[in-house]
């Protein structure tokens, strides 16, 4: 029996659990389920004789070094700022863990005594960041072993909602932390590179800067820039690229409706409203428009930010129910982000029936032989209720696989590292094929930032 | 001989040595000038029998307490940042003090100290913070004794240039810190009380919420909101004010093109621009634009900014010679305000014969027998010359006069104040007023913000 304990279990861990569970027999494996309520497990897990469910409060030390010690492997599912007690432990008892989190400085710094003792700290291996390291350099290393030079390197991705549950205006609702979709883009301007040039966004632009993608059967859909586009610059290897650009997957036409609330400064999430308990959503929206005596809320909104009369984001706001008196924001000194992700949420939370969505879309520009090409990349995953999402599949897979897949010594290489070898993602691409997840690939003309081939 | 140590020369103190100089006969004044560097001092007092100048770096701690022991009263004219060593220094030594600058917590916590020992730390004495306190509290003292109650009050300052010296498109040159210009208005929403609502204006909105005042001889000004308007909401007795707002003043359209800079993100302080030593200005614009193989950046510009051909705010662009290709920006690793100061200074730095001008605007609205009433008051004064501003008579007046009434006993109370109290700006204003330091009040009816009176 080899012992696999998963600590935190959190929405995108259904897919996780049930394929260690499938697994168990064949692989002999044993899962111990940690966390701090297990209500949530026994009803998703029920009695499994491979199966045992603890309490586990990952400060308490004791508890936790006795859990670490018992398993062959760690899989923490927790916050990521949670995750560096327990892989403190992990190099301290031998044992190799594994993460969806992008990598800490904390984390990083263990690097070394992992590479020392021979484990392997396995981190960013969900869908992103996770999928899209593994899915761009499987591209990215098939153009090199065929000589090509990266020139541009486009990357997007979005959580969203599945088509035949998309029914509002906005073609939105919340599929993950609402609060980062509120606060998305926030903290300093957002830096690219576009043919050798570095471009920078401020937030008060970045949803108005957005460019389109189109995918067969699906249509067309848009993306705004991520802060951080240049982070993986040096790990891909990509020095000398022209393009590099990382961005967010949305309809078209979220965003330019989402500036309102950017220009109107009712994302700001630094300082809170005063006497916000007692305020409707009117009185909100009101307090970031000028004082009349007469004027009212919508005409003060359309005149600050010149909508026209028949401008299609005016419904979006109305479906909202944003200028409702008698809707109470009920939250006490919250800030603006806060208020507004209560009141998105009375929209966009998700039916019992809505299904997700999850969309990648790669763009890999390169030279060969003096001519330029360029590979378009896509992948659609659809979730199937609210339980097995898209979300928890395209997380949750690749950290079970790759789990297994060090357990069963496939994945060989130790130290704190990405999915980003040969070694890692080949074989997990290949089996998160055999569950649907898959990339259609399409060689198109390579036009960079000139379409019209002026 | 009484013994005034004045630390820190800087362009604010011509008027305040003028003034102590001028008195040092009739009050037996000995003055002793520390700074850094003495060349200055030399420069604008040259031989006075009544004057040292000596060497002082404030942190080199036995020559700060050699020369705070020698003094009767310390003024301290440094940065913000570097008076509390001063202070500290002022209460081992039983010395009273004197600035021009907010009062920082740390100069608060040794106000009990300071009670204790009977020592006056005189703070936020010069013109903003300063003339307005004093102004401000002499006309809501003078209203609260006849029996009226304050529902408003709006106060603005601005350094702009003098008329005479008005000549570029922009009617603005730097009479201050640069930096604070360029950065002005960073950091956080701002927020103020119009008839009772709090209101909130984000950054990029700033500069669009402008409201304009006019002054007799001077014409049209317009003004933006200071992020801290409520500041001293309770340190003039206003908790129960209606309408409480204060600004920057500015001549008419001046924000409306200042806001194309923020909305492009140029003003951003906050991450350096890669490479800016060898950018020419049309680079650093264009960095915040689209990539484009054949557009240019001009209409990129008009496009992103949706910038009408025959709009005055592309002139006031073009003065700029901010599209230049061939000038450079030559900062190392500088930041976007960084490179937007250096272009402006090219332009907006004063001439040798350059005057500036400094303005306040105070509005009272109150209620007296069931009626409301207004009071507007406004100060305009003209610098003589670069080294006799505007700006140096407004901050060093004050700093002198102050410094003078407590060496001779009329400002008694001691502690960490500002001058709100009628001991402290009777005399004060009384005396500006002899240098042609004024304001004129004017009775308004009262509108508020229902100028219709719909």
């Amino acid at each position: 029996m080899r012992n696999i304990l998963v600590i935190g279990l959190g929405k995108s861990t259904t897919y996780l659990l049930k394929y260690l569970l499938d697994k168990s027999q064949s692989e002999n494996l044993h899962i111990t389920i940690g966390d701090l309520n297990t209500e949530h497990a026994k009803k998703l897990v029920g009695q499994h004789k491979q199966v045992d469910i603890i309490q586990l409060d990952v400060f308490n030390e004791e508890h936790r070094k006795q859990a670490i010690q018992k398993a062959d492997i760690v899989i923490s599912m927790l916050p990521a700022r949670f995750h560096i007690e327990v892989a403190k432990d992990c190099i301290a008892y031998n044992k190799n863990m594994v993460t969806a989190s992008y990598i800490s400085p904390e984390m990083q710094a263990l690097d070394e005594e992992a590479k020392d003792k021979g484990l392997i700290f396995m981190n960013e291996i969900g869908v992103d960041p996770g999928i899209d390291h593994m899915s761009a350099m499987q591209v990215i290393d098939r153009i090199r072993a065929q000589g090509g030079k990266i020139i541009l390197f486009e990357s997007f991705t979005g959580g969203l909602v599945a088509p035949e549950s998309d029914n509002n205006l906005w073609n939105y609702k919340f599929t993950w932390n609402p609060r980062n979709v509120v606060t998305a883009g926030q903290g300093g301007a957002a830096k690219f590179l576009q043919e050798g040039t570095y471009k920078y966004i401020p937030y008060n632009r970045l949803f108005r800067r957005t460019e389109f993608i189109d995918i067969e059967d699906y249509g067309r859909f848009e993306v705004y820039a991520n802060r951080d586009s240049l982070k993986y610059q040096s790990v891909y290897g990509l020095n000398d690229i022209k393009t590099l650009y990382r961005g967010t997957i949305r309809r078209v036409g979220f965003s330019r409706a989402w500036n309102i609330f950017v220009a109107l400064g009712m994302t700001d999430d630094s300082y809170t409203i005063d006497d916000s308990e007692h305020m409707s959503y009117r009185d909100f929206i009101n307090s970031f428009l000028p004082y009349s005596p007469t004027d009212s809320v919508e005409l003060k909104l359309r005149h600050q930010l010149k909508i026209d009369q028949d401008d299609i984001m005016w419904d979006k706001l109305l479906e909202l129910d944003i200028f409702s008196s008698t809707k109470q924001v009920e939250l006490k000194k919250a800030t603006p982000a806060q208020i507004l992700q209560k009141i998105l949420m009375d929209s966009w939370t998700l039916d019992e029936e809505d299904k997700d969505m999850i969309v990648m879309y790669h763009k890999f520009g390169y030279e060969l032989n003096g001519e330029k090409y360029q590979i378009d990349s896509n992948m659609v995953v659809l979730g199937e209720n609210q339980t097995y999402t898209a979300m928890s599949k395209t997380v949750g897979l690749p950290v079970a696989i790759a789990t297994l897949a060090i357990l069963n010594g496939k994945i060989k290489t130790p130290g704190v590292q990405i999915p980003i070898t040969k070694e890692v993602y080949t074989p997990i691409l290949k089996e998160l094929e055999t569950y649907g997840i898959q990339f259609k690939e399409e060689d198109v003309p390579y036009f960079g930032y000139n379409p019209l081939n002026i």
